[in-house]
């Protein structure tokens, strides 16, 4: 059956209803439930509208928000990778580009490379657009450890050093953000909320 | 104490994590889970991006998905109402508007000022933008009804011309989602998971 565009389209809306069941590590702020990839996407494409102007350079918005919007749709098939796992390679792995094949692969042809594309640009992390998404990326996470008490990286033992090398990704993004978010870092320091080697 | 700007950015995007916390009545595509209002306004956005080519009028589609991702943070505060509820008011109320200016009123002025226009337009849904955007916010519980065995139309007894009058609404933002919708309709009354008087 040749499907039309429509039809094509409602059944990929369909699909990624699945990421609301896709749980992440990170709990919500203040919470013991863990987020999962539609709210965390959520937030981002808010993030972006809120803080483009603390871009590194000027960003074409519509763009950083549907990348963020986009980026974990991969994960219904892919699943998700902790970012603090050693076990597991980060980058774009073979199963992830199977899965943004299949999944965007049921839109319209064009519109299926077009956002076959924009996952790909964001992963690579290369264009102004993909570095603001990837510092939106980070700088959840950091807000949502700090308000629980260090979360993650204490469940998981993550010392400074280890969160400092994964949030430095920030600072290709924005140069205010990344001041503030090394502040944060600090002050988790000293609240004992993230260890750091002497 | 004055806050500069990035403060106040952060503490509006730390304060409106509390829309994961709210839920709707619907629930997720062949799930018994409840949806709640960052999963949805994700999902809204996401629709807005791949669905605008069917926008009556071509419609900027940045305000779009900013309209979607902002539409039930006033909600943070004014709660969620349910759209087949006869005993309550859906139409902007004084609740909502206090909230309105409470939260994006976290941001700096000239953001604030932007954000809540921007839910005012969406509100009052006379805009090509806001008629698309609200579409968009018609169609997803349908979708979910459907695949839910009649959903929140069975759970509440709601029939075919309380349903109709509700999504009626779709027709003002896009002739083909309307088709498409009445069709949607039609079957679901066919299948018996929607009631219609003779």
């Amino acid at each position: 059956m040749q499907l039309n565009s429509l039809q094509q389209q409602i059944n990929f809306i369909r699909e990624i209803d699945k990421i609301k069941h896709i749980q992440r590590k990170t709990r919500l702020i203040n919470s013991d439930r863990p987020e999962n990839d539609a709210e965390h996407s959520w937030h981002l494409a808010v993030m972006a509208l809120v803080l483009a102007e603390h871009s590194k350079v000027p960003v074409d918005v519509l763009k950083v928000v549907k990348m963020v919007l986009i980026h974990d749709i991969v994960e219904i098939d892919a699943g998700d990778t902790f970012i603090y796992d050693l076990t597991k390679n980060h980058v774009n792995t073979a199963d992830e580009f199977k899965a943004a094949q299949r999944i965007f692969g049921m839109l319209p042809p064009a519109q299926a490379e077009e956002l076959i594309a924009t996952w790909v640009e964001f992963e690579a992390g290369e264009t102004p657009e993909a570095k603001f998404a990837r510092a939106m990326d980070r700088l959840e996470p950091l807000l949502q450890n700090v308000s629980n008490n260090g979360g993650t990286w204490r469940e998981f033992e993550v010392d400074y050093d280890r969160v400092f090398e994964k949030k430095k990704v920030i600072g290709e993004g924005s140069e205010s953000l990344w001041e503030f978010a090394k502040a944060l870092l600090d002050e988790s320091v000293e609240k004992g909320i993230l260890s750091k080697k002497e």
